[in-house]
């Protein structure tokens, strides 16, 4: 479920920030985020985030299309297991923030990248999250925003969908088991209900839909479950009205306090990042616009999946960028 | 999740049938089938078969509305703790199917209660799968069904939800830890994002999202974990291309084998069983109305979760009973 580059890989660099104190109240010695910097001879600048168990090598940067003219920096979540995470980094907090990650972020490219604003910044799913953290705790320093198959708020039903994922690993006998059946309970979120209809698993190079399964199955084997745990609980917290005081806890509020120019780009059959909810978000949002993309690949649209679709994300990300 | 009856509740009887052969080819000396009889005092004849996780009290029967005038049988699935399970039978079966507790409530009906053909079945999820296979495999036995949030052949989709709840409990620690994780990987399935978003729970009376998510894992306090996974994977095989030799594994084959006049009714929100699904078959199937429940209690509408949509649907039963 990952993109292949057409160029070399570019390097890992890592940023160490010390006395760093989370959200939580914890302070850590050291903090380390891994970030790349893609077309670095570029003068605009665009940040891109990961996503859930996501890496940095194979993020969807669309480094070649809409941002080929953008120095990007790619910034791996605290919690991926490249940046600071559980799995690297004793007494890791027992509870993580994206408000953590964008602090985090913001010491990076402000002391040592001395980057005062940026362009655009770009994220799916906890990766669009972590982007409408940035621009509602720092409102002037991102002048377009392309959050996709994402929201400012995670739903309940997402939520509860997390729990499974979360009680399967916390109940396992070991952790291989743990992380067998946390790939399992997310397993049928992933896309859709057409998409498994039309075994469009096939086009993944899959033979079958227990062939696709396996594969699922196999990508849990680099990960750590503290971390997966980590970012899950990250994401089921994720909420703009918890992060700037003054919204109090008021999505609404939260909401009309973003500056930025803001791209929704929801997937119609995403199962859990429902376009409705976009769609409510942009009724305070006066400065958005919602784009649904057209797939049946449900949520991971949005990593690269279908590669039609992202070509036409491409193509709105490049018409947003003129306007 | 489920319904109270106004009325006391029927008292439960017991069917034994020696030397059961079941479809994996194993047989056991002894089966028994659990069923009440409702409204007796009637002479045409409804069945009506219990859910996955349904017990015979607390099952939908229309039988003081669209049903008042029907003589009521209802049957509890092999599987479900009541009827013969791995629970309460040594050396029951490791695969069970649709098939099984067909044969055996048609022996039933047949040899004990003389009954030679019945005027309706009613089955919801997978009481309305067993439907289907029952008017698959005696096309001439049953002259119209109703089947609720389910389908001739489990989807992909849904096979893949339920291995997430499976895995959940293969791979717990203990049983009771394996059903709280398997409760847990099941539950954002049930309704729909907008029931959560609405916050219907608390209609239910949970004050909060927590407080219900507690009570749908206190549901599978009187559960054995063996049971759980005997009737998902019969749910997961559902298939009535299984059923018949002659279909030869073909769905429309088999579809076309039906007789009986059917109604369709699925919820315009369950995620798992989708309204398209049942559209798809009637194409196929003459003989079928689609009727889509409205209502963003998604899946469990079909258990009576939602009084003002049980009313919609026993009006719809009502009028295609009159037919």
């Amino acid at each position: 479920m990952s993109s292949s580059r057409e160029s070399k890989e570019p390097q890992t660099q890592y940023y160490t920030i010390s006395n760093f104190k989370f959200e939580n109240g914890d302070t850590l010695p050291e903090v380390k985020l891994a970030y790349q910097i893609l077309n670095p001879q570029n003068t605009k600048v665009a940040i891109v985030n990961t996503c859930f168990k996501g890496r940095l090598n194979g993020t969807l940067t669309h480094s070649t299309g809409a941002f080929s003219d953008h120095k990007i920096i790619l910034f791996a979540l605290l919690g991926n297991g490249e940046s600071s995470s559980p799995s690297n980094t004793p007494n890791f907090p027992k509870t993580l923030e994206y408000m953590d990650c964008v602090r985090a972020e913001h010491t990076l490219l402000t002391k040592e990248l001395k980057i005062g604003t940026v362009d655009v910044m770009l994220g799916f799913s906890m990766g669009g999250q972590i982007t409408y953290h940035w621009i509602t705790m720092y409102p002037e320093f991102v002048r377009k925003a392309i959050i996709v198959c994402s929201s400012a708020r995670t739903s309940r039903h997402n939520f509860q969908f997390l729990e499974g994922p979360r009680a399967a690993l916390e109940s396992a006998r070991d952790e291989e088991s743990g992380k067998y059946a946390f790939g399992k309970a997310y397993s049928a979120w992933l896309t859709s209900a057409e998409w498994f209809d039309d075994e469009l698993y096939k086009t993944m190079g899959a033979q079958s839909l227990a062939a696709w399964d396996k594969a699922v199955m196999d990508s849990y084997h680099d990960w750590s479950g503290k971390d997966l745990l980590a970012m899950l609980g990250m994401w089921q917290r994720g909420d703009i009205a918890r992060c700037v005081p003054q919204a109090k806890g008021d999505l609404g509020k939260a909401l009309q306090m973003i500056a930025a120019k803001v791209l929704l780009m929801p997937c119609e059959t995403d199962q859990y990042f429902r376009p409705y909810v976009n769609q409510r978000e942009k009724v305070q949002l006066d400065s958005a616009t919602v784009a649904i993309v057209p797939s049946v690949w449900g949520h991971i649209v949005g990593g690269d999946a279908d590669k039609e679709a992202t070509r036409w994300m491409d193509d709105k990300i490049q018409t947003f960028l003129q306007q």
